[in-house]
């Protein structure tokens, strides 16, 4: 079954707005084993829609198209596909009783032209959207090849496949093969590195088993993918190559699932019975984002402090403003002074600190921009390192966060 | 001239990865009057690979490709390319030198996978890759059409992209015609609404000026574009035109040019020469995470307290525990405290603070998921209000954070 996605909307081509629907619907319709040939992103445009449906068609059995469903003037997919499968405009009442009652429960007021959004081509069947006032529509051709057209407000596209548009595709299109994953995480190591230890496990894995490395800042993730008639022999032969990778990388080992460093982090505070809090400099209160993004994460996160002004790392994180004088706000001694402050601020077991120079500017003599010092705390011990990131200020936050993640989770694992 | 980029690699259409990079680079080529076709995603597979570059060369006079020449194994591009354009692999002395050049600074050693990265087609023109290891590959057909393969590594792309490659474009591909923008960014009002304002006004628009709609949660970015042989006529035409919908948004204009929310924030906070800080429960740091992407923010921007245990509000905030008790910790109340709490402790003139149930669980009796208090404090007052978001956890986040910074924006416009 092969799925091709085609993303419409002049903003996602002037950079205004970045595609993350194709990415979503991916990773929904990966444990049915299906994935995605590939993804176009064109312009509000007839012409430019029309080529890639016809494109699409030639080369996938289901077509997705997001965006360029609003009422605005702009957006003009629905038209087209009217064009393109034939019939007319129609009018229909249950997608205005839907959009009243999405208003309703927002307590927004109806108008004119939110009521043309009920105007829908005569030759797709309606899904109705719960969540917003653009209707999917289900186009089908003769030969059973099918067309979804979406909204493309992440939210909308997101709620609305996983619940409506994926069911009713897994009742028109199903296999009988089994497909599985295996992940594992892991942190210190570069890709070339990791790539060499496994060059001859790899020529070795079984041909239905192939290796996908993962990069991403400050860890690689690797995944292994198996697709095989025989379920049985694909989850053993999975289970027995995760198991390898699990040994191979043991003191690298940030996870042996497909989880975030926050994730892993979690787990082991969890299994510790800890509580932690974290005291953010440069990376100014991103630690503490990338964990409450976790649903449920109140059962070990107390709280940040973040302490962008020296005067916060004193006050309140009882940061000695001589360790600053002498050692400067960037040193791992402040570092330490923060984690262990706001553990004690906080009433926290655990604690992540970090402090650095995220750029562009504020760069000093021996410390140029991407140094940071990132200090952890935990009852048995206090932690201190300095560490040098490349890259631009968004950059350096990011891979401070991580870093500061892996490091407490890592030595959680001790 | 027209440009398409291809975003090579599994990564990206298994929705491990988004592809960022196309956006980035709109933006890049923006101010030149550039645009891009389209996009397309495939996968790292040669067949794909040299479909897509028929294509693109069909539809464009510059292709850019990004990804899919990483050291490890599932990366062919370089070898696709150097068949689709003839020649053979060759050794580049010069990129194994930038490599160890690269290494060195980060303190990495070289390996033999590594030094695998100095094969390049002998088709291609090398362009160092300064922070990384892919080599950047220019290649020019006899029609005088360019292919340019960058690395996939945001970071890398964005660098290399924006100091070697746009420039090398721009002089050989240049026109005459001037283009030009203007952008007002409005909040409280919805899509539909803004675009039955401006109904009328669109119609009457010269045809040589685009009016975009660019909605973002909780605001609406109005963008004219505008493109035109006579400079001088294309600015004073923008130029009233950018008034007029000054004037006519004039109640919710957040900002009369391109801002986000929290540039808007700071840009006014520096007016009134005040410091904020902010008190964030349900918000989790986001508000600091988006303050502090800002570079050079440390000059009004001072901390923030994420409370995300009932005794950090108390604590360190100051809150009245019989209020906790007696409304409830989501409550107008409580966020109020909060504001204020945080200004003392963190000695700001203005803050913003969050209480809600971010969801998915939560909710209590009256409170249902995306429920968010929000208390705003300045020398003058203290307001606070109760909203209710719709959505995942992720989105009541981030419309919580953008209406915390707008609603302090908004207040100290007045």
């Amino acid at each position: 079954m092969k799925i091709v996605v085609i993303a419409i909307g002049d903003e996602l081509l002037l950079g205004q707005v970045i595609d993350t629907n194709s990415g979503s619907i991916a990773r929904m319709i990966d444990p049915a084993g299906w994935s995605i040939e590939w993804v176009k992103v064109i312009h509000d445009d007839a012409e430019a829609i029309t080529e890639a449906v016809d494109e699409a068609f030639a080369a996938a059995d289901v077509v997705l198209t997001t965006g360029g469903l609003g009422p605005t003037k702009d957006d003009i997919t629905k038209l087209t596909l009217c064009n393109y499968f034939g019939g007319e405009m129609v009018f229909d009442p249950s997608v205005l009783e839907n959009i009243k009652d999405v208003f309703s429960r927002r307590g927004i007021k109806l108008n004119a032209l939110t009521e043309g959004q009920a105007m829908v081509p005569s030759s797709c069947r309606v899904i109705q959207n719960r969540v917003g006032t653009a209707p999917i529509m289900w186009f089908e051709r003769p030969d059973g090849k099918v067309l979804v057209s979406m909204p493309g407000v992440p939210f909308e596209t997101v709620q609305m496949f996983e619940s409506q548009v994926f069911p009713q595709l897994l009742e028109k299109f199903h296999s009988d093969e089994h497909i599985a994953h295996r992940c594992v995480i892991v942190e210190g190591l570069t890709e070339s590195k990791v790539a060499m230890e496994l060059d001859e496990w790899e020529d070795a894995l079984p041909d239905f088993v192939h290796l996908a490395y993962l990069p991403k800042p400050g860890i690689i993730r690797l995944r292994l993918d198996g697709r095989h008639a025989d379920g049985e022999l694909l989850e053993s032969t999975l289970n027995r190559l995760h198991g390898e990778l699990c040994q191979r990388f043991a003191d690298h080992l940030l996870a042996d699932a497909d989880l975030t460093p926050e994730e892993a982090l979690l787990q082991r505070l969890r299994a510790h019975g800890y509580t932690v809090a974290a005291a953010e400099s440069c990376t100014g209160g991103n630690i503490a984002h990338r964990i409450t993004a976790l649903a449920g994460c109140s059962d070990c996160y107390l709280g940040s402090v973040v302490s962008y002004a020296n005067s916060v790392k004193t006050n309140i994180l009882s940061v000695d403003p001589a360790t600053i004088e002498a050692r400067g706000v960037v040193s791992e001694e402040v570092a330490a002074q923060m984690a262990e402050g706001v553990r004690r601020a906080i009433g926290a077991d655990c604690s992540m600190a970090t402090s650095g120079i995220a750029g562009p500017t504020g760069a000093t003599p021996g410390k140029p921009v991407g140094t940071v010092c990132i200090a952890i705390s935990t009852p048995a011990r206090t932690i201190s390192a300095t560490y040098h990131f490349p890259g631009t200020r968004d950059r350096v936050i990011d891979r401070a966060t991580t870093t500061a993640l892996t490091l407490l989770a890592m030595t959680l694992k001790k």
